[in-house]
Formats: structure tokens, sequence, C-alpha cells
């Protein structure tokens, strides 16, 4: 590190974003790091005895920024997460220290509803699957592979009318299915159907994409009676976090036949998907990378260092958490 | 065979539609068929021996129906083809015969539109090559997948503006994609920009998705030039018929990083796709089966069905291929 660098404010890292893995080299000529994971402290140590006067932190989705994290960071002002998600973070007790917290906000829902677009038309059109058909060699010696099902027509219920929600869909409504939504709050302003309960919703649809937060209400709130209500020919799409289905109810569902398939982002356990779940054609799994375009990347970095430089000047954050 | 089903109709089955052998039974409850490949005879002589009385025919969409073939079916007044595309019926030949032709017009249009959405956000969102990943075991090890590319903001050019090429259009445009085109026909009614010759619509496009037939002009159309003319970040999606591509020149782009990635559902030679292009993480493979769903096959057999009831009773046939 040269000694130019000390002028620069620092930050720690908490979690390992990815976005921070592709810009390393960009960011570290505006900002000074802290990285726990280099050390062989665990984490409170190098907080504590490194973190006193670190004024702001860049923090991951996948880490759990408890009271207790924040107990060792004293002088803390500012999280930035690299999330749109806000479920890892303490928010009740960064409110009571006065600290700040910037996110992604919807920066990420045009590809998070891309992705869920064509994990539906994926596991609906048999994508995947037809593409190992093809890979393996079995088109020459087997010509029939099996029709899919139609997009057109379907009837789909979005689970959580966020921004999210919204594009898909938006995206949805030009293949020509039919929307409805259950949703935490009604949308007045929305002409799609709302139902009630999930359960409701899942009775009168094809194809449920789940869009929420994962909150206490949320958790398993899709289960195995759900699932029925969906029926045989019901297909899940979940890009919103993994324990928003009880993913136990889901493999039996899928191997009994009590749904037809799934498109999966998002795990109970990431990175480690339920072994049933491989392999099966009905089912398209994805490694938690909704979010993840080039694209993206780029424009989070963009986010992320003009949050942290208009804290440093003391200007108003460009995607601060709103307070409830 | 029954006695009763001697007063049925009788219909020549030249190839094997997917579809006759789906609903086989429900079309036997309605006509009598000639299966010419149940029987040893080479075909010229099964139909110079069997179908000399034969009024109507029944073509899939992978047999040459030449006027050679027709020669041997003096009686034929009908033939009703279960695809969409024509290129292997010999028109002239039937035109002059007085042979009226039916066929799948733009009823797979929505589905083959849909297909050539889902390959490319599959290409550009690596939905395949995430699934392979998850599917084996690689997540826990090699947590960072590479990020895919966005769609949205994406220059996507239409080869051939007609059905399948409108479905597309109007499905991207809800993804934030910018739409322009190449067609044989300019468009006076259509907004997207029209490019007069398609190495000008590469020039200016990040996709290029393939709508159009198969005809002489349109022959190897997409080559190498096309190709460096789309660019490294370029994306190519065929769902329009395989010699559209030179595929020696797709596979060497592809494998040199001269072009991005590829969605294919059709080839030069199937059911034998280049096994250059096995198992390329840029590549999605799909067995010829954009038009392949249940609801689709369902209204493919109602069609074909109404089409010779018409004709069998005179009446004007429900999807005729209109006179040039």
């Amino acid at each position: 590190m040269g000694s130019g660098d000390e002028q620069l404010p620092e930050i720690v890292v908490l979690g390992q974003p990815v976005v921070f893995e592709l810009y390393d080299e960009q960011f570290c000529s505006r900002f000074r790091f802290l990285r726990p994971w280099e050390s062989e402290e665990p984490l409170p140590h190098f907080l504590a005895s490194r973190g006193r006067s670190t004024q702001a932190a860049i923090c991951s989705g996948d880490f759990s920024l408890s009271a207790a994290v924040l107990a060792n960071l004293p002088s803390l002002r500012l999280v930035v997460t690299s999330s749109a998600g806000l479920n890892h973070i303490d928010l009740t007790e960064c409110r009571r220290r006065g600290i700040a917290v910037a996110y992604a906000g919807n920066f990420f829902s045009p590809d998070v509803a891309d992705l869920a677009v064509g994990l539906l038309i994926d596991v609906l059109r048999k994508v995947s699957a037809g593409n190992r058909f093809v890979n393996n060699g079995l088109w020459p010696h087997k010509p029939d592979f099996p029709p899919g099902f139609k997009l057109g027509g379907k009837r789909v219920g979005i689970v959580g009318l966020g921004s999210i929600g919204f594009e898909v869909a938006k995206r949805l409504e030009a293949f020509g299915c039919g929307i409805s939504y259950y949703s935490r709050k009604q949308k007045p302003f929305v002409s799609y159907t709302s139902y009630s309960t999930i359960h409701e919703l899942a009775s009168n649809c094809d194809v449920l994409v789940l869009c929420c937060s994962l909150t206490e209400q949320t958790h398993h709130m899709v289960n195995r009676e759900v699932m029925l209500a969906l029926g045989k020919d019901g297909v899940i799409v979940n890009i919103a976090r993994g324990a928003v289905i009880d993913e136990k109810d889901l493999v039996s569902c899928l191997l009994r036949g009590e749904i037809a398939g799934a498109g999966l982002d998002v795990f109970e356990h990431e990175p480690r998907p339920s072994p049933e779940l491989y392999q099966l054609d009905n089912v398209v799994l994805s490694p938690h990378n909704a979010v993840l375009t080039e694209e993206s990347m780029e424009g989070l970095y963009q986010l992320i260092c003009g949050n942290l430089d208009a804290f440093f000047i003391g200007k108003p954050l460009l995607s601060q958490v709103p307070d409830e």
C-alpha cells in the first residue's frame, strides 16, 4: 500500500460482495479498505482492534450485520449494502445508533425480473432439459423430445407486487399471460386481480412467481398446502429468498408430481440446494445470480461509490433506506 | 381395422408429423390412414400401388414433397402440412396440378417467439450453464459463478419481420430492448428502424434473432462476414431454419470468440448439430421444438382435422396457403 493511500477514507468490508471482487482495483483507487477475511484474527477481535475509528462499511447481502457486530464498530455512521434485500441487517439497532443505511433499492429489479421470466420459460418449454438432451447426443436416437407447455394464456400469480413483481408482470403481459397477485399491501392503482391469501392466489393460478421479501410472515409461506392448491400442472419460480418456500415440502411435491415444475434461483441453505432437486428435467436451478450481470455490477460499483462519496462530503445519500 | 373404418375418408401420411403420433387414436376415429413407413415397400412403389385413388395427404415439415412424389399420387387434391414453413413442398407443381395446400400458418408464432426469447435470456443470463453448474455440485466449491449480460437496453435486430418476428419484437420491447429489423419487404406501419441489408442490421445490433423463411436468398445469409459485423459481444438466436446460418462459420466464430454466444433451435443437418457446439457455456441447443407444446399440438390436431373435414364436404379450407 503506497503512502498516498493513507489519505483515502477508510471503509471496512463485511462479507465479500461480488462487486467488490470484480471492481477491487477501481474501489482501491478511491478508498482504503479493511479486509477482515485476510486476517487470521476472528472477526470480533479484528474489528475491535482495527475498526475503532472506521466510519463507513460496505456489507454483502449474505453477511449478518447484527447488533453484536455493530458493537465492535463504535464510530460507524454508514453502512452501504450491495443488496436490495435488508433482512441481514439489524435496522433497529442501526436506527438507534444513528447509522445510516444505503442499499441497492430497485436498481436490480429489471435484471431479477428478466431471470424470473427466463426461468419460467425454461421450465415450461424445457430449455435446459432440451439443451442437455442435445448435448448428450440423444437427439438422433430419440427424435421425439417431449412437448413443453405454452406460456401464453397461463394465469400467473405474483407473490409480492413490489418493484420486482411489477417488472415481472409487465414482461409476462407481453406473452399473453393473465396476471394476479398477493401482496402485503393492496395496490389501489393496479388493474391486476388481488387475492387476500396466498392460498387463494395459488388456487386461481397456473404459475406462482415469488418476488416478496423474506420476513417472519413470509418464512415458509409457500408450503405443501399452497402447492397442493396450485396443483399438479402448476409451476413455481422463486427469485425472492429460499426460505419463502418450505424446501422440504417443495422436494416432496415435485417428486410426487403434485406440482409440475420449478425454477429456483434461491434456496434455504445456499450454496447447497436439496440434492433431490438435482438432475430433474422439470426443475431449473440457478446459483443465486438473478442480480449478476456485467452491466448491473458496473452500475452497482458506481452506486456504492456515489453513496460513500456523498457521506464523506456530507451530502444526501443516493439510495438511503427510508425510515419505516 | 374394423369394417366400419372402410367408410372413413382415406388420407396418406407423408413423413411422420409429431402431432400424428401424439393424436394417433383421435385421428383414426375420424379418417383412414395409409402409413407408408409401416410397409417394407419403398415409398414410390407403396404410393403407386396403394395411393392411386387417395385424394388427401398429411405431410410433416421434414418430408420433401417433390414433383416426383406427387407423380405417384394422381388423384391427390389436398395436402395438409403440419408445419408453418413451406420450403419442403413443391408449390409450383401443386399449383399446376390443382392441389390445394393447407398449412399451420401463424398458428405457432407465439410459441416460437416464446422459445426465441427463452433462448436469448438463457444465453445472456447463463441459465442452462448455471443449471449445469449447480447440478454438477460446483456451487459450494466455486462460489463466484460468472456474471451474465443484461437484456434491457440491448439492440435487437429481427431478421424477417413476419408473424413470428413481430411476436418476438413485442415481447422484447417489454424487457426494454431496442428493436430494428431487416426484411424482404419494408413494413410501412412499423416504427422499428429498418435496415436494407443484413450486414447493416448486424453492424447496428447486439443481438440477431432469425425469424425468416429459408429460401435461396436466405440460405447461408448469416455468414462469417455478418457475424464479424455483429461483433464479439453479439448473440445470435435462430428459430428459423438451420441453413439460414452457415453453421461452419458459426462454429468458428464462437470458438474464436468473434461472437459472444448463440441460442439455436435449428441446425443445418438435424438431428446432428455440429459437435463443436456441444457443451459450450455460451451456446444453448434445443432439438427443433419451438412449436412443440401440449397446447399447440392439441390446436394443430384440430386445425388439421378442420382442413380435412372442410375439403371432404367441399367447404373452404381453414388455413389454405395463399397464391403468390
